[in-house]
């Protein structure tokens, strides 16, 4: 006889409560002729495979610990403590920095396979640190201070850090969900001989090719700022994400701003279906008419364009203008089929196409997923 | 109080069951005198030590998971989706290409420590696709198409793919389970530059010697063909596979076609003990008289004949004609004791001992298993 | 609704129990303005985040298997089954070879953020082995045959091994919680070409850099000695340990003999707490009254003299005086917060700070923790 039991309540009240994803990938990048790259082409491959496991301890504390097996290897993302005293609530440990609403929001969860171009481009990540959230009703305030990655701590000569505080405001107005939102972001990389670099891939991840690439180039500090907006009407959203990234560089060498934003709008076509948003993120989507009672599931359209710019200064890693459309089907509410197609108009790119700097690039995905 | 609940069921009614197993193997394997080698003699390791996590999603869905840290690092197995419908289950992600029963059975139940030589030597592997399978009371038939091992696939340039079919028949027909089968796999390496190689360790995995070895050689696609048949009788079992992998080769190149087969039988020597058959494959013993109810266990004696070719065309990988004994204790339904002893003849062989080319090779082995 | 299970029985009687920790360190590391390492000054990291899983299996069995991914990677750590007959307990796989009172000890109970600096010096870790244990009452004794740890055993060349013996004695005399205890461990490294390493970092693991290290030396084998003591008489608590090892060199080398010892005492400063031991080791504390409850929890002080001597025969890896106080908040059951200073008196180093051989460092260490 099987029990209900959502969690494994351990002596003395700890509990345990293991979750997961499986998320499956297969996509096309046709890129121009001119460029030669057995990257492109078909591809696929396992996306993300994950377990976690979180819980609550007496006190209001809490743990959380996620891994990733789609590399082949082991990837940690959270790896977090956690303190709750009433509407404020700490985390130590590796966990997001506060970059944005889709950054925050479950890649379970999001319209498009892909986040928009510039949240891999500008390098989000989890981060080793400490951070406080206040929330009260439909405001949120957040800040905190980080080290770096888990995996770029191995070397303990590495001292960047960074500080970054984001708030929102989500009123309900009516029957209409709104999300506003700001976030600023400093980084010191404060080591002698510092480099960065950003680029991205065409939409999807099953090809390793970027065509948005700086290169490495030398450098000691980040700025960035973000704006965000959001809208659920019924079936109806929006989501809007803008993000500067200025960087210092050392001495005489001039200072480039690099720049992102993309907007998205999608729309369900079942009736009764929204997109669910709670915590100030978007969350799961549960059909009203679910496959396992007999109906279809949710089924929605999304639009988005996806801009991305990374010349500035004397830096050239081009500019994107990415147009895409995906379909979303949520047979239940742990499962998930997408299929997208997307058009990258690219110019003053770092990869010549013959002798073009500018060229067009396109690439059809799908993905299945459960979680649990 | 502890409640009995073989596994967690979440809210919204996905379960999450958790299961792992752990071996310790040791071994001596004794060859001749001219060859010096110091992985051979004795050695001992962990085989296998894995923890997974499978569940039910509701609307037919379900997950599996699973990893191995034996190797010092994480190794991915199983990790797809899976979706019931009727008589048919389609399967997403990495599991197992039908490549034969004793391929297809658990480690935790086969009848010697390692599987018949050809299934390592051919390259049998878990790989990312799709498939589906159709089973219908003793008769079953399961097909797919699938890329490669997520290892393998990290590197985005690789397009190889494979199609694979088999189909089984498992009447009982009075006390007799009989099984017979056969499967056919094809595989496209689809690369410019493409090599294989086949080789396999001397029945033991504490060595890391392969005297049985192609080396590598230029290919392009495989064919195989596997027949396999079983049949359980009370305390009587008998298991018997062939397997021929055919490849294809550039160009003016040879194509050489490479076999191995082979046959085992056993015997309870416990009354009431039998080897157990489930969903097409050999499942878990559970001993009639086990240790924690007063009983002593299952105790089985195996012989087994394994064959191995990896001579043709102008590749030269050695000859095997395998003998070996092995003896199984199952004190209770999770735990096994394994003693067995491997004579090899080697001819033809690609290593010399001093200026011959036939020799053999003498293994004993032993393991302790538990699994969860 | 949640039931209360503290584990998960899977049928037919066997449990399923996960436990992790996670430790996240910060911490300030000062030497000799003359050694100019960027390793030094802050420095912060998750020193431990782990996942385990153990449990029961019917007929007396059980496993347990643990895994930390702080490197950000997959490291394993215990691995192994076990089997209880009466007072006898038998373990096979990876686990510890009874190096010592304070090694065996969880790192989630330990006085100071490091362990006294001659266990990791002396290379404590787990091995693959098989070991037997008897206690009755207040007497133990224990002692294996191991091999390597698990890493190391990827090479099948490796044919290292080691015999391990422990004794402890542990009377409750009145109030006070006594406990004495012996070991010795022998290893050969029976491998052609030997050499190890003994070094050790300062106090803190927040730092990679070692002023203690003999650097790479041909060694053969390994005899160790190790003595411990320890009391616990209501909110005091002392424990000193010393271990000998003794370094078997090729032919005409000298063998070195190097030491080390610490001795600490702490005293809680709430009423009613006191160090818990349980199984021959320290154990959980847990406050009489907690922050959950309304109390404050329970506030230790500790102070620590910690000796390691790497100098003899020719060697030359540094002698450490090193003197520590640490103050250790644990709030609730299953959290705690560690604040400690040391003070490291270096001779004779192998690291000079200009042309001076002795020099002093100093650290500052904090832990925060939950485990469950």
């Amino acid at each position: 006889t099987v029990s209900q039991v959502p969690e494994l309540t351990k002596k003395d009240g700890v509990t345990f409560t293991p979750f997961g994803r499986l998320q499956v990938d297969a996509g096309i990048v046709n890129g121009p002729d001119e460029i030669n790259d057995p990257g492109l082409g078909f591809a696929h491959e396992i996306r993300r495979v994950r377990i976690g496991f979180k819980g609550d301890i007496p006190g209001g504390f809490g743990y959380k610990m996620e891994v990733d097996f789609a590399s082949g290897d082991l990837d940690l993302y959270d790896a977090y403590m956690e303190y709750a005293a009433g509407d404020a609530t700490f985390k130590l440990g590796q966990h997001n920095n506060f970059q944005g609403l889709e950054e925050l929001t479950s890649s379970r969860f999001t319209s498009f396979m892909e986040r928009a171009a510039f949240t891999d481009a500008f390098g989000f990540e989890r981060k080793v640190g400490l951070s406080a959230e206040y929330a009260k009703a439909d405001w949120m305030v957040q800040g905190g201070v980080f080290s770096d990655n888990l995996e770029n701590l191995q070397l303990d000569e590495n001292n960047s850090w960074s500080a970054d505080a984001r708030t929102v405001y989500a009123p309900k107005i009516g029957e209409a969900q709104l999300h506003i939102g700001g976030s600023v972001h400093y980084r010191e990389f404060n080591d002698a001989s510092d480099v960065t670099r950003y680029r991205q891939r065409p939409e999807l991840h099953v090809t390793d090719t970027r065509f948005m690439d700086t290169g490495n180039f030398s450098a000691t500090s980040e700025l960035g700022y973000g704006l965000e907006a959001a809208a659920v009407l019924g079936r109806f959203h929006f989501e809007g994400e803008t993000f500067w990234q200025h960087v210092g560089r050392p001495a005489a060498l001039a200072d480039p701003t690099f720049f992102g934003g993309s907007a998205e709008m999608g729309l369900f076509l079942t009736s009764g279906d929204k997109r669910s948003y709670k915590g100030f993120k978007f969350d799961r989507v549960k059909p009203a008419h679910p496959l396992d009672q007999g109906g279809f599931g949710a089924l929605q359209v999304n639009l988005r364009y996806d801009y991305l710019d990374l010349n500035d200064a004397d830096i050239r890693g081009g500019i994107q203008n990415a147009y895409a459309a995906s379909l979303v089907w949520t047979p239940t509410d742990f499962t998930r089929l997408m299929l997208e197609y997307s058009r990258m108009e690219y110019d003053d790119m770092p990869i010549l196409a013959g002798t073009q700097d500018d060229y067009g690039v396109d690439s059809i995905g799908m993905r299945a997923q459960v979680d649990f």
